[in-house]
């Protein structure tokens, strides 16, 4: 189960509560809409943060890495860690530089990870490759055993998580407002937006070989 | 001064060493073209991760936040930190999933912060806000005694961080490339790119307020 975001101390949104969102559906489209999660683990009292390739199962998220990695091996030994995706939506123009910020979508995922096995482990990779290039799965090469052995899938459950949307226009002071002066002043948002550019083939495709329309059909945003 | 990336024994990368950029133009590059960095601080016993505004200032990276966040005091205090930069270029298709990545360019800086204060705190806030809004320090109303109470700025030195570039096609398998039945499936990569969308004024601003050119010069990637 997917616990509600910001329902422990560790996890109740402090700055700006106004942004915490506290539905689980609205977490886990924010876990959905990402691609890469900056996980934390502490390491010889240094909390290293490394981006990672990550998806939602239900009410985890895996990701994985290399059974090499020292960061990987403290985090499958079940050192406490952090999970958070960010989504930058916008720039916010305020009359004032205080005000102004950026608009985003955020998750925080709290806990410890647990290393999956055999055909868990497997369907971990499938879920996160198809989380990264829905399709693929179907027709790549699925991992070998060298190469998994190579690698580890780690889960972290949903029970500690909060999440943060903020987005619109800017809230400025009140006093800004009355001030002829800075009303003079354009004031909004830029949004940014993400998107695919046009599959680029490797140059050992053979010509002619066609784009799938799986590949094609790819949408960011 | 900024030290060699991957110079020290913490920063050496060791996965995937080939992508380890060692150039201090290459570091500063990483970081002059993100937006939000993700800023690790050990909380009792949790290594949290969070999103925030930043920019390079020379040699050192300065950010801020709330005075009333727990996790920035604990920053100010000197508690030890890592901050992570991760920019997304691009998904890469392999003939197999386990040689599938992503094409990314990311920074990583290890150690502790620096509470900035007076003229220099000033100045932090008006490079962030320059790197996030280029043209808007000069327009925008500069943060009050009030304001400048709420928010600290934070400076990180850049003498213990790593970079790593990662772009190009697949490197596939030797074997898989000798698979005829493999080389008949499309292998190659989707780029990603981050553009600004249309500005989008506040309803508090008046009719034909016009964007500033410097808002219509902003451009992504």
């Amino acid at each position: 189960m997917t616990s509600a975001p910001g329902s422990t101390e560790r996890t109740r949104v402090r700055r700006l509560p106004e942004k915490a969102v506290t539905d689980v559906a609205a977490l886990h489209a924010v876990l959905d809409a990402g691609l890469v999660a900056h996980v934390s683990v502490v390491d010889g009292g240094m909390p290293f943060v490394l981006p990672v390739a990550y998806a939602r199962r239900g009410d985890e998220v895996v990701f994985h890495g290399s059974t090499g990695s020292r960061l990987f091996r403290l985090l499958a030994d079940g050192q406490p860690m952090c999970l958070t995706v960010t989504l930058l939506d916008g720039l916010v123009l305020a009359r004032s530089a205080f005000e102004s910020s950026m608009n985003y979508r955020s998750a925080m995922v709290l806990g410890t990870a647990r290393r999956l096995r055999d055909d868990d482990e497997l369907d971990a990779l499938r879920v996160i490759t198809e989380h990264l290039l829905p399709g693929r799965w179907a027709e790549a090469r699925h991992p070998s055993r060298k190469e998994r052995a190579a690698t580890m899938a780690l889960a972290l459950d949903l029970t500690e998580a909060s999440a943060k949307v903020s987005a619109g226009g800017p809230s400025d002071d009140p006093d800004d407002l009355l001030d002829p002066e800075l009303m003079r002043l354009w004031a909004g948002r830029v949004p940014i937006v993400e998107r695919f550019g046009d599959p680029i083939p490797d140059e050992l495709c053979p010509a002619g070989t066609a784009v799938p329309d799986y590949v094609r059909s790819w949408r960011r945003g």
